[in-house]
């Protein structure tokens, strides 16, 4: 049996515009303020055109034109005055529309698949999840699946236009074009996602991407959970294995592939035991669920109900349980004092089984985590539960749909509905 | 005793420009596109304008402008027209001038200091270097001597002029002010470098810099050396301890203060030995200068010199040596696994004691990358030596100081030296 979790995303998932050593013509630039005012607005939902002011470092005036030009195109709303704290004049609030635009977000999971039609914003709508009660080879047969649910879901998002599709997946996956190598919990080597659904789709000219789920769930927490307002972040989540997705200086951690952010496979324990994804004493065979049926002496489950199971022993009292779970802990705080010294992050976001047993856990994490990183980077990266829960990795696929949008919003047309806008420059 | 290597530099140290979130105003945007075009000059030493054009995305009268900006500033250089192997007119050839502008970068080691002037392109001049006899404690007399050595370095600059002051520093460094909060080979706790070198040069008014040595031989590796041309990179250099450097996206991590890149401190075997920053069974306690001098029965020493006794013994044969640096190139292959695994990198850059017995380890490398990392990262990860040898970390520290001029060369004024030049668009 082969690997598990790993990693794609875009390059600049929430950047866009222009960093690095590309130029600018003069032309390009209302499209980038655009985008930097609706990445602002996208994750905090409403803000005062003030606070745009500030977060944006444009002028009031440019602001105000750029943000009558999103009301054009339906992607905000501006609301009534309000006093701020700060001195002036009241400030109109503005308000991310998640009706207007919107993507198809779909999240592949061993035995469920989960679509929804996520606005801008993060508001998840007409979600729908179908048991997938099919052979674990059956690569057609989950397509036919898939994308039953994904025209599903573009006729409930009715007038909305939608604008792509963002898929998350249990497995290594190639961000320029969603090929899967390797996603052992559905069965899957060597299957080209994003190529079969483009061509499903073909009629719709939908774009997709595709990603990892536990770089997505990072993508999900840092945008709009538990690393909210970070630019160095590292999420670790506990299933059947160990997934991450690091966020560094404010972008996702792709690696050159979309590969990169595979901490499940840090080797914590070179002569320990044997891992599927070949190699030993990697970091989810001492921290992952088996490890915890293991000190459990029960038997190996991919079920999250014996997690379940494990907490509430933990809860009546169990002795058992507060060991085996003190011994993840132990493990977990090894594996993360190295990802502490190597990335420096404001907030280490546990989710998966980590969340669910976040307060059976946290002592023990601490207490190696303390002795292990080095004390200015233990210093500064705290450590909480993921916000988002289930949502995680559905919400992410939504953000990978997002970036041309984000970069460019003149992608969305301006509609001529609202008189209000007519008179307002371009 | 104390941690050692660790991290420190600018946020965005070759990107400059307007990534992220920050609108652009109008008038920004020739200062970027200058940025940008001195960005690749730097790089490359010399470029066609063709090159040039494709390189940044601007139009052919753009980038002639440009250029011609340039070298009113002194910065580069057009010379003749040259054929290239593409379609269309000849190209005027564009060279960096490493004389016009340049920065005093400081090496500060443990037994001594080394400081040149460092112009554009990475032209390396006025190289000095005095030993540092001095107690372990003496941080003003470290001062003096290295404020000493900046002065002289600035005279030999002649009429060059000086923009900016970077110092590597073995230690773990803040990268807001070059806070220097532990370096053990120099016994320094809670040095603020940054604010004292400040203090004492505030009659030239020159911006300083202070960084990790380890993180400014991998800025220099991706600028200049062994990791050119690459977006994703590791670098790992063996030395007392070992220390590292990683570029993602194609920028330096450094994580929320400057501390990220300590790979040294990856836990590798939690219950092996005590490593020196407080934890156990760190990377370099396997992997580092003293494992080697363990596994050769000898007395731990912090000498280069040692090194290259083992070296010399496994030229000749002798058996031991090779079972020492096998058994290091073991280690430092299983931590290369975890980085690889984590980071997706192209190129894998290793340097000091790693580069200089590269090829007795890298068969043990191998075997250990190859059984640990995931394939598809794997395929991807070329492990190359480092190229700038003891130059990396001085090399480094004049990268340090570019950032101000590489994102506004316009820091820099037109001359009106050049009768050339006048008649040139502003």
């Amino acid at each position: 049996p082969p690997p598990p979790p790993p990693a794609a995303m875009l390059d600049v998932a929430m950047g866009g515009g222009m960093g690095g050593d590309d130029g600018a013509n003069q032309d390009t630039v209302r499209r980038q303020n655009l985008g930097a005012v609706l990445r602002q607005m996208h994750r905090a939902g409403q803000l005062s055109r003030a606070a745009l002011t500030t977060a944006t470092g444009l002028s009031r005036s440019t602001v105000a034109g750029l943000v009558a030009d999103l009301e054009d195109r339906g992607l905000v709303d501006e609301g009534d005055a309000v006093v701020t704290g700060s001195p002036g004049r009241p400030s109109p609030v503005v308000h991310i529309r998640g009706d207007a635009v919107a993507v198809v977000a779909a999240d592949l999971q061993i035995s469920r698949v989960t679509t929804a039609v996520i606005g801008l914003g993060g508001d998840v709508r007409h979600r729908t999840s179908r048991d997938r009660p099919i052979g674990r080879r059956e690569v057609e047969a989950t397509l036919d699946q898939l994308c039953e649910l994904i025209e599903q879901a573009v006729v409930d998002a009715g007038a909305t236009q939608i604008i792509g599709l963002g898929v998350s997946v249990p497995g290594i996956v190639r961000h320029d074009d969603g090929h899967v190598h390797l996603a052992p919990n559905l069965g899957w080597t060597d299957v080209p996602l994003g190529d079969l659904l483009r061509e499903r789709l073909a009629a719709s000219r939908t774009a997709v991407a595709v990603g990892n789920e536990a770089d997505l769930g990072a993508l999900a927490e840092h945008v709009h959970g538990a690393g909210a307002g970070t630019r160095d972040m590292v999420y670790v989540s506990g299933a059947t294995g160990i997934g991450g997705g690091v966020i560094v200086g404010g972008r996702p951690l792709t690696g050159v592939a979309g590969y990169g952010g595979e901490v499940g496979h840090m080797v914590v324990n070179p002569d320990g035991l044997a891992c599927r994804c070949g190699s030993v004493g990697c970091w989810e065979t001492e921290a992952g669920q088996a490890a915890l049926l293991r000190h459990m002496g029960w038997a190996d489950s991919d079920e999250q109900r014996v997690v379940a199971a494990v907490l509430s022993e933990a809860a009546a009292g169990s002795a058992r349980a507060g060991t085996a779970l003190a011994e993840v802990g132990r493990w977990l705080g090894i594996g993360l004092a190295t990802l502490i010294n190597i990335f420096n992050p404001q907030r280490v976001v546990l989710g998966g089984l980590y969340a669910r047993a976040f307060p059976h856990l946290i002592d023990a994490v601490r207490q190696e985590v303390d002795g292990r990183s080095l004390r200015p980077s233990r210093a500064l990266a705290a450590i909480t539960p993921a916000m988002l829960g289930e949502d995680s990795a559905l919400l992410g696929a939504g953000e990978l749909a997002l970036p041309p949008l984000l970069a460019d919003p003149t992608v969305v047309e301006r509609t001529a509905g609202d008189p209000r806008t007519q008179t307002q420059p371009a």
